[in-house]
């Protein structure tokens, strides 16, 4: 599922950065630096979307800079020890340098959708620089924001916000809903609106998705938030940052996936069901309704209850702890 | 509860369609028919609501067709079998046949709403077709669809959405709330926009009720969704399609009705809880906060659990497992 | 956290009443009244505010009046005999008394909202009244309410409705969120939305505070709404009337709080978890996702299931209860 895209459509750059600045843009964060290359920084990279002449963040993985582009920021010793990576700050807390980096660098949404130009038809503002499909409509009081592609025979209903994403043909976004707003990615130990980590990356929707009323899918935090060809969305339904949806996926209302969970294709999840983050559903998985599920799930499984277990047991544990009275 | 309602008040009639052209409709799925009145169809009916000149799909149930007037569409051998039934298209996929059909002879809110009439006043958007009661006030970019029937006295706060509804009076509706958007209609085996069951019922909401903020009320399926007198929503509610409320019903926030359900009279639900589709609850019944009823409920019971029952035995058992610790 | 504010910032007093004329008001539901001081009534009081020249409801709890500018109306009969109450009235039933006193004295938001002067800016309708900081952006199709205050670098993302709200520097509100709604307040023997109790308080959101997108956040009944500073609520939470929430609380996605919970500072909540009303958090407390916090929590807990429970205590009961195939 590797897709790449142009983050400059969605958002500005700032600040032009070369690497030699991060001194000063971390200030008292910094433990230590080497510059092989002091190039232009100009995009931000995660360990499964390597860019060229970007910014790195990494924290416990050790990571081998093959690229002399590629300028890593880490707070992990090891890291830095490593004679392969040329380029490189070793940094105390690397939620706070990330912060201080990006936000001099991009202009991102928090700050941008407001200083947009925009097209007004039936109150809908619809940036003069998003692409719409052929026979794609949209309705009343809806924002589609900069950069926004949206495919050829898409329907777009009432006071929906599309900001930061790439979508694609015949997908129906019900009233209400929210697509490519910033998540919900912090470092606990620092808290409130102006400690907040930057996400700057979008939101792929394939073809053929169906995605109900007051929806909220989140944008990703470096990369993308993905939704897979045909996969229905109910109402309600919370999608956090960086989740990956397959083919065929079908969930029913008021369910949350939590951030960068990963889920097969032809996955049917029930409703009010609730999934953690960081984990990996494989296809065919059935989850039930009201499941809370807190571990990866094999293919073909079928699951229920908090923490969800297969459905089979599931039930024979609620038999066996029923009071005597039922037995 | 029998209620009619005259569709096309709601959206447009596409092609004039004869029972004699079913065939053409629905091409390869067609496995026999027989014509004894060859009418135009003019509406649909379902086995609750038979309507003159309408087509009725109906799979494993044995219908007699009483009127010649109905023409029938089943995947089930038997009912092409009953001599009675003069009228009938048999055919290997009744979903996708309902698909073909109804898309060939109604546009239906998924194409139509973008091409409606509005007046706008206060950046909302009503339609000329739409009758607003006296002394009802519509607050702030909200959308009141083709057909919609507003009563005299009721609030519709901000950013609310109304399609397809016939509304009583002194109703309420909060901020941000979507009423009859289509539901999520299809069949498993044929995920993807392209495949959904078109929706073409209404939602009905009697005098007095009270819908909280962010609810998502969704339309009926063929004939309507109904909200009796005297409910009270909270917010985040989410009623699916062909769900109907009794009267003095009681919802607290976060709570999701499934698909067809049936719900008595003073009825009380906490929060949070999540009742099946296609079950019936009685009247005067209690169901606990975080509750999923899965099964149907007698009058007069106060349940609670997941699965959902009686909340003296679900307390009990509560107490029978805990650890050791607590005993 | 004792805060006051001008109520007549937000709505508009109707009537001008004085203590006598509440016999009149009240018809039927009088039992008897006292009347030492025929004073004007202006405010609303709460046993925890205390206003001067107003009205105060209260049931069960024996109150000394103190002043003679707090007019007293009751169901208790010990609250009547009271000698030090010298201004008071007994009536039968006090929710109905709140009802028609509080709707004789005010024009509140379930009728004023739509009779304010906006000025309109990018389809968002901003109240004359409302006082804007320096920095503040309102994107698209926004309401901001009779009153309202917003502070300095404050964002408000699209289809934002702010209405009795009070919200201090840097706070983010996401998209389709709803500030300060009329909360979900009646009295069970008396539904409908003619029998709602008016909800005449406010939200107070301090510095630093981030809500996400599809939240709703009601005001207080009489008083206040609180969330302290730097707290961060993810999407679709649901804050009902009168919650205090403390600072730096964390609240994943699809919670619910109900109505007058009070919780304390640094608090971490996981998604779908629901907390009732009427009871109190420690600080430093964590909720993992899904819990059903029924009662007071202490300092330093942490909890889990339904009802809440020690988190040990929790898992200890889950491998108890496992079927044997698990052992």
């Amino acid at each position: 599922m590797l897709k790449n895209f142009d983050r400059f459509n969605f958002y500005l750059q700032k600040n032009e950065i070369k690497c030699s600045q991060i001194d000063n843009i971390v200030g008292e964060l910094l433990l230590s630096s080497r510059i092989g290359n002091n190039f232009y920084i100009r995009d931000i990279s995660s360990l499964e979307n390597l860019r060229e002449s970007s910014i790195l963040f990494i924290d416990n993985i050790i990571f081998e800079n093959k690229s002399k582009n590629i300028h890593i920021v880490t707070n992990n010793e090891k890291n830095f020890d490593n004679i392969k990576n040329e380029n490189i700050h070793y940094v105390k807390d690397i939620d706070r340098a990330y912060r201080l980096i990006i936000n001099q660098l991009l202009k991102h949404e928090d700050e941008l959708s407001f200083e947009d130009n925009f097209i007004n038809e039936k109150n809908s503002f619809i940036s003069k620089s998003a692409k719409i499909g052929d026979n794609t409509k949209i309705s009343n009081n809806c924002t589609i924001g900069r950069g926004v592609k949206l495919g050829s025979n898409c329907i777009i209903k009432n006071n929906v916000v599309i900001k930061n994403a790439i979508i694609g043909n015949n997908v129906i976004i019900g009233d209400n809903s929210t697509i490519g707003s910033s998540g919900f990615g912090f470092n606990l130990k620092d808290m409130g609106s102006i400690n907040l980590s930057p996400q700057i990356g979008i939101v792929y929707i394939e073809d053929n998705v169906r995605i109900g009323s007051s929806c909220t899918i989140d944008r990703g935090k470096i990369d993308y938030t993905f939704i897979g060809k045909n996969t229905m969305l109910d109402n309600q339904i919370h999608i956090a940052h960086n989740v990956k949806l397959g083919e065929n996926v079908c969930i029913a209302a008021q369910s949350g996936i939590s951030g960068s969970t990963i889920i097969g294709n032809r996955v049917i999840i029930g409703g009010q069901a609730g999934i953690s983050g960081h984990i990996k559903i494989g296809n065919n998985v059935v989850i039930a309704a009201k499941s809370g599920v807190t571990k990866n799930i094999n293919d073909n499984s079928i699951v229920a209850g908090f923490p969800a277990i297969d459905i089979k047991e599931w039930k024979k544990n609620i038999i066996k702890n029923r009071s005597d009275r039922y037995k």
